[in-house]
């Protein structure tokens, strides 16, 4: 049973994170069989997003616009600029409801032992943001990993410099883990606690 | 953070199998930040699947060809026939190589209460199918499920009504496992079988 056009969906399927041979297979059946427009949605969707999709120029998140919809945003406190390594940490946040600022998103965090330095995460873009005159508060919710927390401190460092007020999530998140993965309520209270 | 073409891929996403918001969430910030490369080529991958696939005429399974290659394959013993209920339990027995002969795939399984009869499954034209004067034997390898239980016994009352020998999967117990976790009625069929 060598089918390319199988094969090939069933490969491609495993560039998914989280997805090995097993689940592309079983995920390849199901839309051959009984989901040929969802598929063909997908593919679209797919398509469409990869090519609207591009950065924020003012918060670095995922946007179609220029200018993101939550930097837009008249409603939100611009006195508050929320700091996040990835629009998956941004999307828990605002789950969380704890938090009506604004968001700067490095889209990565420092890890000197792969090379990624301060330029890599935007740091002075970041820089440049916090420094707008409006923003009063920097809070640092990058995850509570060692590569969090360096990237906390780094930033912490070149913010207060700039003569910022700056804080930290407050340690209610569990040590070692992601952000995006942390129940809300700890998120929330972790928000209100911040100093 | 409301942003349509993220969220059309989020939602497109969760068609699949096994995936649900979070996970869906996960998969599309991946593709944007990560495999861009890898999202179209999984774009394309779905459009031409879903063009190019269709059934083989002769066992029902998914194929490009009005043929598929395990049925074309002269190398395969056409005297046996196995019915498997789906492609991917017909996948699971070519993995376990203890099979050459020919396959017709049900696309389905009876199940009365759900309003799946014997017309759905194709019956008919197995039954065509294995009175071609070739087929000898046809094994019966839809699952020991009630509803592929069901169907075994359907299929096989019209089979050996039609002159064929008809013979089912051994039931027993599952290589590598323990006696102790076993359930009972499958250690009572191993007992009944046993040789």
């Amino acid at each position: 049973m060598s089918e390319a056009a199988l094969d090939g969906l069933i490969e491609a399927l495993q560039r998914l994170p989280g997805v090995g041979q097993k689940s592309a297979q079983r995920m390849a059946f199901h839309l051959l069989q009984h989901d040929r427009d969802g598929a063909r949605r997908l593919s679209a969707a797919i398509t469409h997003a990869m090519s609207a999709m591009r950065h924020c120029t003012r918060c670095h998140t995922f946007s179609e616009h220029e200018v993101c919809t939550t930097c837009t945003d008249s409603r939100r406190d611009a006195r508050l600029l929320c700091v996040v390594e990835t629009p998956a940490d941004q999307a828990a946040l605002e789950r969380s409801g704890s938090f009506k600022g604004l968001y700067f998103v490095l889209m990565g965090r420092l890890d000197p032992l792969r090379g990624v330095g301060v330029a890599d995460i935007g740091a002075e873009a970041l820089l440049a943001r916090a420094g707008d005159g409006v923003v009063e508060e920097v809070i640092l919710a990058t995850g509570f990993t060692a590569e969090g927390e360096v990237t906390a401190q780094a930033l912490q460092a070149a913010l207060v410099a700039r003569g910022l007020k700056v804080t930290r999530l407050a340690r209610g998140v569990p040590a070692g883990s992601e952000l995006e993965y942390v129940d809300l309520s700890t998120i929330a209270h972790a928000m209100g606690d911040r100093r």
